[in-house]
């Protein structure tokens, strides 16, 4: 488990003397570490591990013998095609059904400005690849996607976290920070933001602050990067439009098959401006020459020859109860603590207790057999101490109230403990957007 | 066509005042542009045009109904993990099975050593992202893989060619070339090469001259990128050691599944010494998270379930027949040209007189139905411009034929007007390794 926090502000990890290419690495990879996330991948996979960690979609009802069917004639009747190399932009099929899935959120896309990507984290690559320099600040809400944080650090930009609270970004956080960065001379590049159903904090900016971030963005000629794996995964809510529908001239959008058919696939996409995708396509031929042909076609039949927006309401519903299931146990088991309630997504921000750090409870946390990503994953700048990300996506109902129940074990045990010692880490102040007592259900 | 070669030290195109996010892209996007290889794809895939151009591998062969079967009972049977995100090493079992693959070559590889890429393009990305800052000097034959420079150039290295003849790269020309990079305080962080059945130049390099080689490498501290697509499909020649063979802590070694297998499932594979393998993976998962899960368990499937190996051997035959009849074809209707002769892989490349610009001819040649790549597009520094890679991958005996013939038409034309009108380029030095007849078949 790394100890430091993955910003560059940070400090470098000091390559170790037994490694003989230590003095050839670029000067990026400093930036590159692996994250808590993944470090845990190897613990939360046994069987015996309650894992409230992990992002893993639950592609268990996807209905494999019809699936492997299509697959199959794909093979047979388009086999020289769809194992070949292809366009560095995407399938021009694809992307066009990529626009009408974008269509069932209100958004307005052309194929032209679609670009099929390796899962969204290529995307979040190519669009940092081709905007941003060492040194380039890149805004973040705080907390914000591990991996996209990754990604910046990678290429030496420098992540300035903006609070949220359970309406999202705070519009007036957004203008003094921007106002602080231009004070300091400092060149903001991006906006990263997750608007609907955030990982981690599970809580969607609201349709007036919709509008006020992109004001702010406009005033201050501010990109946004855009990031939606989660939009048609929402509860008993409708979807609020995109920023990108608000404003496609400042906005690149990403999206993803991985959360509504299959991750193995790794297909995403990237919409953006006509000139702006010329370069991601540049850069994507940089990277790969072409996304998967093959993945491409796959998820192109499948969306024409099953039915896939029933599938994606099975998973909402799926997900659904498995959200209540998770609030009911943190209510039951976990009162000391306070959390966001997610509308739609895979996950549920935890607020423990000032004087506990999720970081250091992790190790016992595993001993009782219960995995969670703790909140220094999703902060560039040592933020979440006290904090950490569960999910609801993978685990039978069951299985989440367990993990709870064993969870408020260890959270307990601290607490006695700390009571008997005295806290060992200082005070802190209280995180931006903790919510005293949750809407359950 | 861009008018300019394709290296840093050429000077960076101008973004056009047109586009409103010229002055927010990175640095790097100097370096990114469409290369002649993809802007001619559009128009060499009109079914009319005979396309000596594309390197896309011939795949009609393949067996598609069993292999249909092969992969509908994979999603059956194993469709909830071959769907799901994965390891950013890549599949376990399909690294075994890579180590199983590179021993047909000689190769030693354990699968801990083995990072699996979206085709072995984005190893050669993220070995650079890995090695190299703006300014590093990545040392290349000349020509070499316009792939591999497109990556350099985006990460704003500098290429600098080192002379190569029918065996390969020169050993004396590296050993100049380390030694004025010295003199000039440049720091050389790796040598690409591509020395079996090279592409695009058909050589390959001698076991004498690759023992010299890792020798020079060794004394100048160099790091070797290693790209070996081609290595099992050797016409009547048994394969060399790779240079990993010899020296695996002094080499990054690339392979991948696009030639011997279908390239449009985008597996390749790097292997590397253990504390650089750590840092590809890190690399990976910024990337990617992981390459794709599901080509890599059809890649796996594959190699368990059918035989391969006898496929490979038909693959083999084919592009010999084919590497014949291109061959014929140039001495029947090209002699004023020269040519080398490939022992293996899907590529010659042509010499034409030195008063003749093969860039210029291009749009001539398309005119009578004929395409090729103009040699410009395989170096970083304005050479190449009287030669052109001839691909025999793809056409049928009888197009190559009809498309050597026409091309000698476009030739023989342009040295008419040129005899009448003299010529309009300088006369040019000779290149490295021109044969002055070549063996035929």
């Amino acid at each position: 488990m790394p100890e430091q926090p993955a910003g560059r502000s940070a400090g470098y990890p000091l390559h170790t003397r037994l490694d003989a290419y230590a003095e050839r690495y670029a000067a990026r990879t400093r930036g590159m570490k692996a994250s808590e996330i993944r470090a845990l991948f190897a613990v939360a996979s046994r069987p015996e591990v309650v894992s409230l960690a992990g992002g893993m979609p639950n592609i268990g009802g996807l209905g494999l013998e019809a699936l492997g069917e299509t697959i199959r004639q794909l093979v047979v009747d388009s086999g020289t095609s769809a194992l070949q190399y292809s366009s560095g932009q995407g399938d021009p099929r694809l992307r066009e059904h990529i626009c009408d899935v974008m269509a069932l959120e209100g958004a307005t896309a052309h194929p032209d400005d679609v670009v099929v990507t390796v899962g969204s984290q290529q995307a979040v690559d190519l669009v940092t690849r081709v905007f941003c320099d060492p040194g380039d600040v890149v805004l973040c809400e705080a907390p914000s996607y591990v991996g996209a944080l990754g990604v910046f650090s990678g290429y030496e930009c420098e992540v300035v976290h903006v609070e949220m609270d359970e309406h999202g970004l705070i519009p007036e956080a957004l203008s003094s920070t921007l106002t602080r960065m231009s004070a300091a001379g400092r060149r903001v590049k991006l906006l990263y933001t997750v608007p609907t159903f955030h990982n981690p904090a599970g809580v969607t900016m609201s349709a007036a602050r919709r509008g006020e971030v992109l004001h702010i963005c406009q005033a201050a000629d501010v990109l946004i990067l855009e990031d939606n794996p989660y939009g048609l995964l929402g509860f008993d809510v409708d979807p609020l439009p995109t920023l990108h529908s608000h404003e496609p001239s400042r906005v690149v959008y990403l999206g993803t098959f991985s959360k509504t058919f299959a991750p193995g696939l790794r297909v995403g996409w990237a919409v953006a401006p006509l000139a702006v995708r010329d370069k991601l396509v540049l850069a994507q031929e940089s990277a790969t020459l072409c996304p998967p042909t093959f993945s491409q076609q796959v998820v192109a039949r499948y969306l024409e020859r099953q039915d896939w927006q029933q599938q994606v309401k099975d998973f909402r519903l799926l997900y659904h109860e498995r959200r209540d299931a998770l609030l009911r146990a943190l209510d039951e088991y976990l009162p000391a603590a306070s959390w966001t309630v997610p509308d739609g997504g895979f996950y549920v921000w935890v607020t423990l207790p000032d004087h506990l750090d999720a970081t250091a409870m992790l190790p016992r946390a595993v001993g009782e057999r219960v995995a969670y990503v703790p909140g220094t994953a999703f902060f560039a700048d040592g933020g979440g101490r006290n904090q950490m990300r569960l999910s609801y996506c993978h685990p039978t109902p069951e299985r989440l109230v367990e993990g709870v129940r064993r969870l408020a074990g260890v959270v307990e045990a601290e607490r006695e403990l700390q009571a008997m010692f005295g806290s060992t880490s200082a005070p802190r102040r209280p995180g931006g957007y903790q919510r005293p007592h949750p809407d359950v259900g």
